[in-house]
């Protein structure tokens, strides 16, 4: 279990019989979860005294991520939590949730057999890119604040219209990238992708910075300099810009360029700059592909989502560049809060009790006056309600 | 000087007195030149008598390349063999040639001073991208056999009507990429690019791989598995397909990926398996960028050129994949016998006496009949006349 982000603290907070309901997406890299826990401790207002009368309970959506590599900590949370079966039964949700996790993702595949024979769980799957489509909508018009566009370093959060929300272009990157024409709930298309993701920067980044682990090679890449590395315009013109085709002095010509011409090792360059020009050419190729396939398809919106964004200002950045220097201004890269919980989100949405959570919310077209889903408060969860369908 | 490539070998059998007009396209990485020499050994029929006459010399233009980094030895070279400014006088060319050299690409900005100080030689700065077009448009034009598909590692050379050239991508792979739209002679627009190219794989490749050379690496690479450390679908889905999406077990999800879960140090990979997963995601990036844009455009030909390709097999079959792969079978990768030259070949035909090449050869629209375009010999030389316009 990832150890240093909040929602562990979260967790250590809610008492074991609270949690329930956990939703896995297992990708190559990482294994999202998603769970849902209630909150005895502060009740809203509205839900308080009705919980177990009709079946409405109040509480959180959870979040939290394991290494794919490291799968039995995700396992042993599980069974020492007893996720899987207990916790929601005495609201009267339905028994056949039991011994049964709704997963996505490749490893729902891949690790079938292990979660049935460590666990005796079967995992109900739910196939990948119809979890990050269920996801992406229902964070759209479930959860206010949640899409905003990064300029200037800045987050401007977006004020989503649910009359106009489609079609829209889902950028979610995994370990690989893929690349999903939304057209409405569950009509959607994979219209393209790159091989080139998140398990790139992590793994090209391990092998040439000896990182130990993603947050740290992010932190290094928030310290470099791209120019030591990366072959700029100015490099090859002798410091001008090309001007007659647009590009200033200080665009990057050819990623790691300098490393050819430069007897340099690779000990002799600074960590911290390579995985600066790492997540600057992975960051710029994927809004570069994902502007071309918005313009193919006239898609006016393209948000971005997976785990490899993880909120950091200058992944953001590079890609909002990217789209804005692509599409000469016309198209704005947006951000999505939950970004790396698509697909597990979407996942969680397929358990019976939870399927009119967006629906409520979509047809009342505005969830700031919701009342199953309130707002976002600071450490990521979604403050919620969840109902029976019984 | 490259000196494993057939060009020199070619150079050494030409007697200094018999070679003139060096074009030069100094890139990033590599410096390339075209140069013309007589061919007093083996004149052909149509030309050994009049040649002085009517100002009209038998010849064939040769191909070299230097690394930038070591530009003195291109420097040597033109200064030993006194290519600037002898040999063509006394056949009646401009003396305006004298002491100037066609040039384009950075370098001809950049390293101006550098040659009026060690050879007072000016250089003659030809735009970049108009080179380019220039020397794809004269080879497609004036050279039998020298475009040519490539599948299932066969060439097979492709017609090219002349009457029916217009549009078509020009994908320009040198340290960086250029992706231009040429319309016609001299009417183009560079409509994208990418700064993953041959900088790319030769800059991280040495790092990754502490090659010696391109060719090394290239080299590397043919004797490689990608396998070895790209994350496959099948290595997500425990084995199996994704075919909901079109993806096979062993298409690529993630170039690098398996290096994040498995905890080996680079030292660890074999330095082949790392040059081929490059390799591939490299020219499967450039690949699908393109056809993206050929797209956007409706081109329906794809040219590939830059030194990156070298002819290389697997190279052009990973592009052509990828060309397939992305447009469902719809576009074809096409490629050129001198892909490497297309600058230098559009800087050299600026020359005032070499200008009505092309143009003669295109107003025959029938370059194997046009006595000025003979045919490639099997190094990579080109067969051809020369006219001094006075």
């Amino acid at each position: 279990m990832d150890g240093d982000t909040i929602q562990e603290l979260t967790f250590v907070n809610s008492s074991v019989d609270e949690i329930s309901h956990p939703a896995l997406d297992i990708g190559g890299s990482l294994i999202k979860m998603v769970y849902f826990s209630t909150n005895r401790e502060k009740p809203t207002d509205k839900t308080q005294n009705n919980s177990s009368k009709d079946n409405l309970l109040s509480g959180r959506l959870y979040f939290l991520k394991f290494e794919t590599s490291k799968i039995n900590e995700c396992l042993d949370f599980i069974l020492t939590k007893q996720l899987h079966c207990r916790g929601v039964q005495h609201y009267g949700f339905p028994a056949s949730d039991q011994n049964t996790i709704k997963a996505t993702g490749g490893g729902a595949f891949k690790f079938a057999d292990l979660f049935k024979e460590k666990l005796g769980i079967s995992l109900d799957k739910v196939e990948e890119m119809g979890s990050l489509v269920s996801g992406a909508n229902f964070l759209l018009k479930s959860v206010s604040s949640e899409a905003f566009t990064f300029v200037n370093s800045q987050r401007n959060y977006v004020q989503i219209d649910h009359n106009d929300l489609y079609p829209y272009l889902l950028v979610n990157i995994g370990s690989g990238v893929s690349m999903i024409k939304v057209d409405g709930d569950g009509k959607f298309e994979r219209v393209s992708g790159t091989s080139v993701g998140g398990g790139t920067f992590w793994g090209l980044g391990k092998l040439l910075t000896k990182c130990k682990s993603f947050d740290d090679l992010l932190e290094m890449s928030h310290q470099g300099n791209n120019r030591a590395i990366d072959m700029l315009v100015g490099d090859i013109y002798g410091g001008m810009d090309y001007l007659k085709i647009g590009l200033s002095s200080t665009a990057i010509a050819s990623s790691f360029g300098k490393a050819v011409s430069e007897n340099k090792e690779l000990e002799e360059y600074k960590p911290e700059d390579v995985a600066r020009s790492l997540l600057r050419m992975i960051s710029n190729n994927i809004g570069q592909i994902a502007y071309l396939n918005a313009l193919r398809f006239g898609l006016k919106k393209i948000f971005f989502g997976g785990f490899f964004i993880r909120g950091h200002a200058y992944t953001m950045d590079t890609i909002s560049v990217a789209v804005d220097f692509w599409s000469k201004g016309e198209a704005k890269a947006m951000f999505l809060r939950h970004e790396g919980f698509l697909g597990a989100l979407g996942a969680f949405t397929n358990y019976q009790l939870v399927e009119e959570f967006p629906c409520t919310a979509s047809l009342t077209g505005d969830n700031s006056q919701n009342p199953l889903f309130e707002d976002l408060n600071d450490n990521g969860t979604i403050e919620c309600c969840m109902r029976a369908i019984n």
